[in-house]
């Protein structure tokens, strides 16, 4: 749900027309038309011009380049903080957090080998990151915004990450966008009706 | 080692001149020069144009755009399979071997939290991706397959990936790249060095 709700919020950015498919988890997830389009079977995925794209880190970077016009990635000659934000976050932090959630503690040797060494570390360089800067790549909000972003709200909001005031400061910042406001709208929507059924 | 040699073979295929600094692992590696440009204490970063990138997915798609001359990275407006599984192998990819090589054997609730299931669905899911193609992004080579192609190269060396047929004719087409032997000239003869020490 929180991912696709990432996706969600960059389609709105974005600004151009799509259609929305909300795949339930369970046997919809892994039927074969939505294997077809993600053999992982699982979201958020989207389709543009034929094309497949999953993963949402790859789906906020896609889109940023597919539609230039939005202005939601940096030049291509500029792009150092950017590209290093969006596969630290789609890397070690995810790795980190979701590790830490299955309760398995890495031994020293294991740190090596995940790659991340302790949440604790990598919160650390995450909170460096943002550590007074309204956004995270350069002067302007763009599609690493909306992912590192989303990592660190949902990640307060579930208590997978501390809140930090370097968070907090930056999160405060993106939060009231119009167009993270239409995808959280929608999914606490969904989330109700879900409740419902 | 293996990290470091993928940026090796990036910066290879580039073309540009470059510098190289082996950094040892241990105390080298958390010290205060270097924790100044990787505060993760992590191998490889690069510095270019006083900008830091850490992550080697990052990197590689980094210099692809830094560089557009050496032709490494698809127009940004036709980046669809490019993103996808330059994420893929640097999220789920990274996160399954990794997780496997640990020996924690997510449950079913977990798979979920770690967003790639299994390690089994993850390489079948790489396996499509490579199926018949000889590069993963469109009809030519790109920094996806110095990235992906080294997972796939690495993970099959080391045993943390099943030679599939998929891989083994994928890599096949890789392997012989004059940046890469380049690049792996060098790591056998650092490896060989520190043996000797």
């Amino acid at each position: 749900m929180s991912r696709g709700g990432i996706a969600h919020w960059m389609l709105e950015e974005v600004g151009q027309p799509y259609e929305l498919k909300v795949v339930d988890y369970g046997a919809p997830m892994k039927s074969d038309d939505f294997l077809a389009v993600n053999p992982m079977g699982k979201v958020p995925a989207i389709v543009h011009g034929g094309k497949v794209v999953t993963e949402v880190a790859a789906i906020c970077a896609y889109l940023a380049d597919a539609f230039p016009e939005a202005g939601l990635a940096p030049d291509p000659k500029n792009r150092a903080d950017y590209y290093r934000w969006l596969f630290f976050a789609a890397g070690p932090v995810e790795a980190a957090v979701s590790t830490r959630a299955c309760g398995f503690e890495p031994s020293e040797e294991n740190q090596r080998t995940l790659g991340f060494g302790t949440l604790e570390a990598t919160l650390d360089t995450l909170a460096g990151a943002v550590r007074d800067r309204r956004y995270i790549a350069g002067d302007r909000f763009s599609a690493a915004d909306v992912y590192v972003g989303s990592h660190i709200g949902w990640g307060m909001q579930f208590g997978t990450m501390d809140e930090r005031p370097e968070f907090v400061a930056y999160w405060e910042g993106l939060k009231d966008r119009p167009a993270r406001q239409v995808a959280d709208r929608f999914m606490r929507e969904a989330m109700e009706q879900a409740g419902r059924e």
